[in-house]
């Protein structure tokens, strides 16, 4: 069998949570300290994805590091909170000049940390830039700014690299990256070598793309930074565990990663809301692994000539055996 | 002009929120007695729904009446929360029986608080009774447990009426009433004259109903006991202000009421996240009254013709004429 | 292993299609006979349904008896074609008395038919009844001409069953049975004992339900009498193989009506529009097939306790080591 | 008041239809002359969108030429039909190498007819050229093949222009050209300047973008050649007529096309199934009508001044005064 990927997670998988309606929250509050500890647990991960600012921690930048170090794990990016209290209408894109100098300055501290922490890229997902309503925003006005925004920041940084993570809505009615070909056009108009794509998995699924293609678009673009991955009912970020509903197209857009040599970390994106955090992420990568077996296993000679004749049922019946076959094995483990 | 009817609006539209992203907030907390004194200073607002527990209120009951008296204000029902903290897995239809205890429990004393204030009815919204994942739950089971508490509740308060408001998903990814149809059959099997239906356009209408063709429908089972009105893009509960988007649909929602006669209240049901809540009121009405003067104007033989041939051109041009008119006088007012 | 359930088709899976863009169609007209054959040489297929007008076809029912005997299949169902040509603005439902009369006749000739050939049922779907626009139609009128007529129809033919397959939508924007409970509720309207739910799989997913509880609640209404299955991306009735997308939501629905006992045809309904047909039904069935097998080896004891506890993780865990291998082996065969 | 744009249609918006269902027809068929004199009778029509091959016509361009000229109308586009019989599988992108040597042919053939006929461009609409299932292609050859043909067909007429329609899906389940985005990459893939994208209205509504900043990128990228309008639910291509739903984002539309000066034809792709098909087209043309003094009667520096802001409640009480107002004069007329 091929080497294993290196496995990861967003340290907020490790949180708990809050939404407009459960306001006192789906759990008692958990520490970052904890948050990395329980990842620990988990015993296949390797990186986590930090947020900044910590939030609700009063500890050092070292006792963060202590904490990795301690659970054999590595920071690989950190994603700054330009959604939260102070950036609600917007960071980057907001209409006051002043906030929006204000999310710079977080993302310029935010990188400094990534540098810091020996992490691979600064993750921006921008949740709360975009709009609401019809005739909320100019929206020429709103691009031009995140444009602009980005190429200063990225330009700042040569030494680190960035990704967008696209979205297609939510917080916001409508965020401004809302699929792969649009963020490779912002990416193109900054003129940053350094900037790429954070491809998720669902939300390419949700907002009615075929993952696979979106990654090798960007794959194409020289730009398939990262990926995050976690499934969904494709009507809304659902953010469920990995492989609980779309088996298939969880394996064809990992395949396509492997046909392009694709070799970044397989990180996960999940909200366990009402499940246990530690199981959550261990059932995930106990289906990645099948995922991984089932890719050593296919023949792509077979697949390819379906392929070239757009032949979709042998295409699939060629995974499912495999897909099929590799997963129970794997699952026997 | 006929009657405008009773305009009323949930609490929450004067509270602030969070979300899983903004954590932290998209504004100061604000206290229970401050959300009924901005609700009073809508102008227009007679009624509120009242969240049970007050939350963060640490006042009485008599403060609370204090409130909505000096504002003009009268309960017309009580919302018990029965979606947050301790309820994150169901409420009626919790796995654990000693919680389903706890809910119903719940359920009987917000019937006292609503019987208290004189509310015309208990609102039940079961966001977080259903399910995530596939076989997470027995649907038989579920369903049972749910009607079984429906009808011990309703049967034990024969003096108020109680109103189950259905909705698609979430915070749940499935809620056991999701539309009309669904929930009338749940009434129909606890076999209470007591239990009816909450219709939310918004909900309608993202759950693939004809929001007005729903209302129809409950109306003919002799159970259409309250509305709320808010808007959406049909993929979510947007909870926009009223006549955002679905000018003409709003009009048909409300065409329908008048044409059964249903003289209920008008209810605002929507989260102005990052808006100026009384604004968002003032406007909602103001496009509300527009309705009303157009639903006056209607020439309501000339479409019943043109709905007897199913014509839908015919039906349209009158509509957009008495709508767009109506709404331009209101507008100048 | 358990006996194999008896699997059929739609006789339409064997013809060729049209769409609005490729009016020309999407291959060579077949006759009826000819797909009557195509059926018999999927080799596992027991039953078929069967349009009625036969579509451009002259022969006699004698010939189509023939056909049917020679390739060991038995007419299951007669689906009248109240959908096509003289009923484009509605069959039950049309505005004009003339054209419901006409339907209805339709409807009659169709049941004389299925009584003829030993069918099962007849099966009703509304495709053309509903609306597209606004006002189009007054929702009551609507509502009660399609009970009004159910009951002329079905009390009348006491001695066979009659089924709604209910459809959000297509052709029509708004079809009057979109949904299971809807659909039940019609049927207790019309107070007819032999009047059922057909459930089409992908009917159901992407009408926002989740099959396997619109399944029970149909079956504790003891109204199953039913199903065709397929599957879609959510978004739209794809008709596209069993087995390509949803995976596990297959089994699950399969799995609750095994749980309930229900022994009815596992019948499929899939437009393979650029397929080999016989092809896109072999491997239909050897997915089915696999489910049939895994239901075989799914540890009922543990997922019953799992779901007592709405644990999903426990559940998943369960349903997919089972699923998968016993699918690997089934593909095996 | 300003000029009135110039108002024009697909000449298929006065055919008759089939689909899946209705094989047989939603009317007798109409002939291409009958459908050019149908468009004439409209009155209000200056060009219209003719389809090549001349469907079921057996005149000559001669004849269609004085049908154009009785009724005072242009041809503005060919629209080649790369999506009926021939082209099931893919037109361009075909695994068929010789399909797609014919697919070019015609795509050739149909810009000479252009150019005799004095188009402004050759229309390129997709609808075949895509996937269905997971696996089926290999997305990077289907986007290189397209690309590359592109190029091929744009280089060898730089006297015409030529512009893709996006569409996310219909009737293939997905198509290449899926969105804005999407689109402007493969024609800046390409290196042509006479390519650029027709922004249908509805296909963006149901594709989850918002029309004005897709309609605001492609104007930004200098390659808005053209647009086509109607309206649909947003989850389906419904082609319904203009302004049945969605007033406010058709409004939204096109101010930002009048805010770019941009000045090429208000085009109709409705699809009246069962409406009068004359009918439907003056209705969709006396609401654009309204749009159009609704834009002259907009308070622009007002609206700029509250969309620096992103005040999306003194936006939408702007918009709605002046749309309203504008519109019940409109219709008065």
């Amino acid at each position: 069998m091929s080497d294993l990927p290196v496995f990861g997670a967003g340290i907020w998988h490790f949180a708990t949570y809050v939404d407009r309606y459960a306001t006192e929250g789906y759990g008692e509050p958990v520490g970052l300290l904890e948050q990395i500890d329980l990842a620990g647990s988990v015993g296949d991960l390797s990186v986590v994805d930090l947020n900044w600012p910590f939030a609700g921690f009063d500890g050092t930048t070292d006792d963060v590091k202590a904490a990795l170090a301690r659970n054999g794990l590595r920071a690989v990016a950190i994603t700054p909170e330009i959604y939260n209290k102070d950036f609600i209408r917007g960071s980057i894109t907001n209409p006051d000049p002043a906030v929006r100098a204000q999310a710079i300055a977080l993302l310029h501290e935010a990188t400094e940390l990534a540098l810091e922490l020996g992490c691979d890229y600064v993750k921006l997902w921008f949740g709360q830039d975009g709009w609401d309503y019809p005739f909320q925003v100019s929206y020429r006005d709103v691009w031009k700014n995140a444009v602009d925004a980005l190429r200063e920041l990225c330009s700042a940084h040569p030494e680190i690299k960035f990704v967008i993570e696209y979205k297609p809505r939510e917080p916001r009615n409508k965020i401004i990256f809302p699929n792969a070909a649009r963020t490779l056009l912002a990416i193109q108009q900054t003129g940053c070598d350094n900037l790429g794509v954070l491809l998720d998995f669902g939300h390419s699924l949700y907002g009615l793309e075929t993952p696979a293609d979106a990654a090798q678009l960007c794959i194409d673009a020289g730009k398939l930074f990262a990926i995050d991955v976690n499934d969904n009912f494709r009507g809304w970020d659902d953010d469920m565990v990995v492989g609980s509903v779309h088996l298939v197209e969880t394996f064809e857009f990992f395949h396509t990663l492997r046909a392009n040599g694709w070799d970044g970390v397989w990180q996960l994106d999940q909200f366990p809301f009402r499940e246990d955090r530690v199981q959550a992420a261990k059932q995930a990568i106990t289906f990645l692994k099948a995922i991984h077996r089932a890719l050593d296993a296919l023949d792509e000679d077979a697949l390819a000539q379906a392929q070239s004749r757009h032949d979709a049922l042998a295409a699939q019946k060629l995974v499912q055996k495999v897909l099929l076959s590799s997963m129970a094995d794997a699952l026997d483990d």
